[in-house]
């Protein structure tokens, strides 16, 4: 004896997210079918209203329901500055962190050959153009510090001087309130590498 | 500067989903939007189908396409046997294991009074009802061993033994504090094998 069809074929949409196998797709389903109909139904609603509006920016990449979202029509932003971030979730923390008033290329992705991903599937060509529009005066890489974010970093670093750009790259460091003696070895070693002037 | 709107909507909507807090709910929403709109547009539709299709079985009250579902119809099933689990998942379980011909009723939940889930939350007027339709001889309690389980396992025995029915439990060959949707189908099959009356 089998589930009804719409209840297995729900399990098996389920499993389109990430990190949800058979066990949690299944305990989604009868949760959702039992006791949570009402967020089924918005989550089906927010899913179709999601798909059919959300675009990716012309200027930025990030998603966005306008041609050009609204960070990049800001007049309040410098657009002599351009920072590269691998997320839309790594944009959000720079503008948390209020640190930076400038415009961003969102990559959506990092270099990965491993899982073929190279620089055609992230789009350098779009983000080469976008920093040669003639205001960009210097491009800021802030993708991750692991292997592929810095992978991703020295390859678009090597891109864009070639083409006259200047580019640089976020600090590495010991965290804010970060001890000696609790920090990585490898993080210690590159602060006291790139030590600067006081 | 914020996300999209219904960027927004669709990660508070998928917050409805169990276990799914803000973070994972941003990167669902992120990874189905960049990678997998395929998979997005088929879980709105599955969602939607579901929601549409699915009730209860009149009779055993699991989920069902139908009024009377496949399993309660079928004329393979020995209707003296009513076997009382706690979910879908349960049942599922109890078909996987091929222990049991007889018929079921599924609580949708167990009764936990600091939760405030009563006899009235998971109908046991229904199973009542169902258990004294004058085929039924002997009802077996297959809910979990946990607290809850046993609780209800014991409020159900009481409740019907005072309507003059058989009520055997299913043996406590499972582990104590263990659940029927996690164990292997041969300790099941034991334990339905060796049920007892309480």
């Amino acid at each position: 004896m089998n589930s009804p069809s719409s209840l297995e074929a729900l399990v098996q949409a389920l499993r389109c997210l990430p990190g949800v196998g058979p066990k949690s797709a299944q305990r989604m389903a009868y949760h959702l079918l039992q006791r949570d109909r009402q967020g089924a139904g918005r989550l089906a609603e927010a899913l179709k209203q999601a798909l059919e509006r959300i675009r990716h920016c012309e200027r930025c990449n990030n998603f966005s329901e306008e041609p050009v979202c609204e960070l990049c029509r800001s007049p309040r932003r410098d657009p002599t500055l351009l920072a590269v971030v691998e997320t839309p979730a790594d944009l959000l923390m720079m503008e948390q962190a209020q640190c930076y008033l400038g415009l961003y290329f969102v990559l959506m992705g990092r270099l990965s050959p491993l899982d073929g991903i190279g620089p055609r599937e992230i789009r350098l060509d779009r983000l080469l153009k976008r920093a040669q529009d003639g205001v960009v005066r210097e491009v800021i890489l802030a993708t991750n510090f692991t292997v592929e974010g810095e992978a991703t970093a020295h390859y678009i670093g090597e891109l864009l001087r070639t083409h006259g750009l200047k580019v640089t790259r976020i600090a590495r460091g010991l965290p804010v309130g970060g001890e000696l003696e609790h920090v990585d070895a490898g993080t210690l070693a590159q602060a006291v590498r790139e030590r600067r002037d006081v």
